[in-house]
């Protein structure tokens, strides 16, 4: 049985939803976030001393890191269905979408965050190095997902699930609105089965809502 | 032949490492960080759309992401002395601290750069944010490597390679000094051979020392 430590409105919903997909027995563990400093609960911290979401436990250990998990889980349960395979070109293509989606993208969504946060959202440095990048990396993901539902080899895999957090964080600011095929690909990923169940779920476990 | 797109004092290090650990024939090429603004050159614009690097050049294809190229030129080359097998407790623990290098202990780094540069260094949120995040991530890894030369399975793998930018960003800002176990995995990692020509390597790629 694999047991998932979910935080609200985190990066587990990408682990939340690829379990949904899965289809692999599993239990949900809920923590809330602060109500007003909206920073994970000291609960998270008696899990895994990082403190964080998502940390799944499976076959007697814990595993931290939204990126490590979904590589797992799938070589685990999905190899043939949801990466390709290791010696194809696309192979590294997934890879990079992995990375791309909590590295190169996370940044600047999360500076932004941060600045705003700390008040100092107006610094003139800040604001165009953040505004800069997003739209590089968004003018680049735009590109790669034209006319297509999935990232990788036009097939649901691994990369689909870790950006959609990011794009829940950049629908939430209104920042896709320049950005038509990331809309047109945000939208199909959200019309499948498993993120539907996962979004309930989400909610289910939101106490704040 | 791989191509390697490397830039000075950048992510890039660690697969120059990588590289020089793999012993598989390949190339530099040799880009340039602006000597005023320490941005990466508009020459790796030219090279892939994120202008980051590092960038590989790999049969035909290019990989962007140094956590993905880490991954993917151990499965290519190096798949049964660089990583866990993929069926093992291990491989979980693997890709874990492949991505807590560049997501969770990336972030606080960043955050502290981006926040000097911009001059809102003494932000007190921020500033509290960084000193705690970095002392829980950096506690964390002190305790995992404690009396250990590799952070998994105590033996060389990907994501010694992804700790090491970490521990050089963190060395350059006197930020070691209350971790003795991660300053001795540091200096463990620095006597290998490989790493040594590297450290040679990037110091005759860097225009700027």
């Amino acid at each position: 049985m694999i047991r998932l430590h979910h935080l609200n409105q985190s990066r587990s919903l990408r682990t939340l939803w690829l379990l949904e997909e899965l289809g692999q027995p599993y239990e949900i563990i809920s923590h809330q976030r602060d109500a007003k400093t909206h920073l994970a609960p000291d609960s998270l911290k008696a899990v895994h001393p990082l403190g964080k979401s998502p940390v799944i436990e499976m076959d007697g250990e814990l595993y931290a890191e939204s990126g490590a998990i979904t590589e797992l889980l799938i070589e685990r349960f999905a190899p043939d269905s949801l990466r390709p395979a290791v010696d194809s070109a696309d192979y590294g293509h997934y890879l990079q979408w992995i990375n791309f989606a909590e590295s190169s993208l996370m940044l600047p969504l999360l500076l932004e965050l941060f600045t705003n946060k700390a008040g100092v959202g107006d610094n003139d440095f800040l604001k165009g190095y953040i505004a800069q990048e997003k739209h590089k990396l968004l003018s680049y993901l735009n590109d790669k997902v034209a006319g297509k539902s999935f990232i990788v080899g036009n097939k649901l895999s691994g990369a689909d699930f870790m950006l959609s957090f990011d794009l829940i964080m950049l629908a939430k600011r209104g920042a896709l609105e320049d950005y038509a095929n990331i809309k047109q690909y945000a939208l199909q990923l959200a019309s499948l089965d498993s993120y539907q169940r996962t979004m309930r779920l989400e909610a289910n476990h939101d106490k704040s809502i």
